[in-house]
């Protein structure tokens, strides 16, 4: 988000998404955030990206980097990089930072996640296709599980997760993923509209999504913002905004526990009008949202946008719903087709 | 599937699957049935492969072919072939012969789908991945949509079809695609055992899964066998075996309507006891199968199989179910997890 000029250079606002739990087998009371500020940034080197800031809650560390965001409770590490970071270049240097430093000796699951990007040919090696990735993973982890969600002639999601029970506790996550902005509503996370990261914030409605946040919110130059927002029982939010025209992309995600997430989508899309977007809901059997699928799947139109794609994935004690919008007036992903065969049959 | 030497010879049993659903613009009352056998052979020589007997139905003609069958309805055309067979080089040439030959001048819909090869690299070119598949059907239609269900990292299933509205009266496919197959129940399907494919069909129980089918069945030269079952309205069943214990496959498919397909479940799973299987149940909204997908969710083991994953896929107009299977007393599908560390993190 640094440092791009904005009408030649591409930026790939799609991030990669590692979220690990990690366990005792002793069951010993141990604690992520005892890991030193100086070893987040040597693991952290290895993404090539760096801390900008960091925010706390009494159950979380919130760190904004140079490329998305990096948060830390007792016993969860995520990492969430855009651009050309190489994310999974710190999974084997994380599990070993973490047995030594603060004791950890289990793995209890591990998400990683992508949508499909723009510009797969500008990434480094590993992260240039799914496959490779999921060789990478496949190397640390002997149990682990790859899917494809969505279309992969158009657009899709990605999922590597262990095939165990995996968490027990309350777990949910919800993203939107967003593409082809509106670009007046870009215009705002520019240093032209606006003078730092609060404004834009203020500006754009950011904080009205959810009130009572802790915020930790910056504006980049001479574009781009990211924020992180904390609140009770640690919950946080966060948000990314890729707002080039050409390659506009906003990425809001949180582990606020929900029913149903309607309010909370059509909060999200008013704020930043995206032509397309893509949703994920993963709930485990403890969470409230568990049963958000149910709902979703007769769900064919959330205000304005039309879904084309509405995939569910049961795994042993998670459910994962996909579903993609595009709005309601806008293409189809290719052509409409006409019923007629595509190349004349003579 | 024909001389093969069971004990050194690889043969993949796993299927490429077509099924092409025409119009007509001007709503002529027009008939794929009309097609001449010599039309058939030519368009099944660019395939690699043969018919070899004939059955029909009022609704429908049913080819066994020397690498699994064909059926022609009056608008429905379906193409299942196994081995190195190249099923893709016959999907423009087909479209052309029934626009010339019929006069169909619209695609409704079509379904391209398979499982994962056990050997890819044996197959031909455009058949080795699924990203090539999807490349050339792209190149003929230019609103297919390409899906991957299951764990591209395991055992998965593909499909390509378009994104319209697609077939309207009630249509449903269910399939059973079985591998590790029990080695007692695979010797059945040899010629040691059995002196031709209706001696098979009776020794497996294959006879018994639905009564009243009008069956035309071979047994392969020394070992394999298919079998094409006739139903009243238009139903069939097609059941191929590949039995050498190195590389056994059997799959099951039908178009019968059923809001329930536990019982079939169950009779093909004891003819046939295989390791693992997966499910695919395809149903569209005029269909009395429409709501199967409900009750599969809950479903979580099915007379001694385990459900390793359960996924569902909305489309337009159609359900599409996919379940995987494991024998409950088989280890997952790689080594279990121990919980730890894959590799010491020193």
């Amino acid at each position: 988000m640094a440092s791009v000029d904005s009408h030649q250079h591409f930026f790939e606002g799609t991030e990669k998404l590692l979220e690990v739990w990690f366990k005792s087998s002793e069951g010993r009371d141990l604690d992520l955030r005892t890991v030193q500020k100086s070893d987040w940034d040597k693991l952290l080197e290895l993404v090539k990206c760096e801390i900008i800031s960091v925010a706390s809650s009494p159950e979380m560390d919130a760190y904004v980097l140079s490329e998305s965001s990096m948060f830390v409770t007792q016993d969860r590490y995520i990492l969430k990089t855009c651009g050309t970071t190489t994310l999974l270049y710190c999974v084997e240097p994380l599990l070993k930072l973490v047995k030594d430093k603060v004791g950890f000796d289990v793995v209890g699951d591990i998400f990683y996640s992508r949508k499909n990007f723009s510009r797969p040919e500008l990434q480094h090696g590993v992260h240039q296709n799914f496959e490779n990735e999921v060789q990478e993973l496949d190397k640390i982890f002997p149990n682990g599980s790859a899917y494809t969600l969505g279309r992969i002639n158009r657009d899709c999601w990605y999922l590597y997760t262990l095939e165990d029970e995996g968490v027990t506790q309350p777990d949910q996550t919800f993203e939107l993923l967003m593409w082809d902005m509106c670009p007046e509503k870009m215009k705002i996370f520019t240093q032209e509209m606006c003078k730092d990261g609060r404004d834009a914030s203020e500006k754009s409605g950011i904080v009205d999504i959810i009130h009572g946040m802790k915020m930790d919110d910056f504006l980049f130059e001479p574009c781009g913002y990211s924020m992180n927002g904390l609140l009770p029982d640690g919950c946080y939010i966060t948000i990314h905004v890729t707002p080039e025209p050409h390659c506009s992309y906003v990425s809001f995600e949180s582990n606020v526990p929900q029913e149903t997430y309607n309010d909370l989508i059509e909060k999200v899309l008013d704020v930043f009008r995206p032509g397309k977007f893509l949703m994920t809901i993963f709930a485990n059997k403890a969470s409230i949202a568990r049963d958000t699928h149910k709902t979703l799947e007769t769900q064919e139109n959330i205000k304005g946008y039309r879904r084309s794609d509405h995939q569910l994935c049961c795994f042993k004690n998670y459910t994962l719903t996909y579903n993609q919008y595009a709005k309601s007036s806008a293409k189809s992903q290719r052509s409409t087709t006409t019923g007629q065969f595509a190349r004349p049959v003579i």
